[in-house]
């Protein structure tokens, strides 16, 4: 059985903490590659007004085995009380590109 | 059971747009959080001939009970005829923050 | 029985090789619509230390049943020798654009 992959996203505040929180989750082999966005405007309602906010969205790449230390990484270093991490399911992909993600991403490397 | 969440993708012709939707349908409680990407470019062929379009994509976050409801609230305020709406499953997340979105879009909040 | 949809994410070095792939993705009727989104910064792991790179990440939108054919297409003028392509499934969406995304693509169109 292989390990199927996940697109994981969160937000972050500015360029800074994204580009920091990236290389962390890379140092740590909870991710094998992290796209830093381009900053984004986040729309959410707060204590019953709508607020903006500027955020920069991660994307983040990781297998489903690594899942549970990949969100425990991002809620250790997230300036947030209680972040957005969302995980989409991949189904499909290059298989050596799936296979380098499984490989810098296992634990014991 | 509960809800699982999707993470719903549009795309407006300008900023002003995008952001006038978001702010909609964060108000209309049939999303939590809504992303207004960096202007992007978008390829596609209409009448035989392949054309570029500037366009600002929307990551919208719902729970899959209320997505027909956000549909029908793109579709009633977008500028397109036939606009893009799709959605993947989010199948991992933060527990605080998926029930954080299901409490956002409950439609008796 | 509908031909699901896939959202196929892939990275370019700049946004000139990215504008090049999307049209011609769209041309050989691999892909229905693609997103040039704004470049990103791309972080990763090569030879044991932590890269970053400037990338300009596509949406792409395309059935299930030409993923294999696309997947060729990007392959073939993708610039590196190993490219990120994963796929991420389409679970709801509007339907007539849907239905848009399979016309647009059809291998006999």
């Amino acid at each position: 059985m292989t390990d199927p992959l996940l697109l994981v996203l969160t937000n972050l505040p500015d360029a800074d903490s994204a580009q920091a929180l990236a290389a962390h989750l890379v140092e740590a082999r909870v991710a094998a590659c992290v796209n830093v966005l381009a900053p984004a405007t986040s729309v959410y309602r707060w204590e019953g007004a709508i607020e903006t906010a500027t955020e920069v969205p991660l994307l983040i790449k990781t297998p489903a085995s690594r899942y549970a230390a990949l969100e425990a990484a991002i809620r250790a270093q997230h300036p947030y009380e209680l972040p957005e991490v969302i995980a989409v399911p991949v189904t499909h992909g290059l298989p050596g590109y799936l296979d380098w993600v499984r490989t810098e991403t296992a634990p014991d490397a």
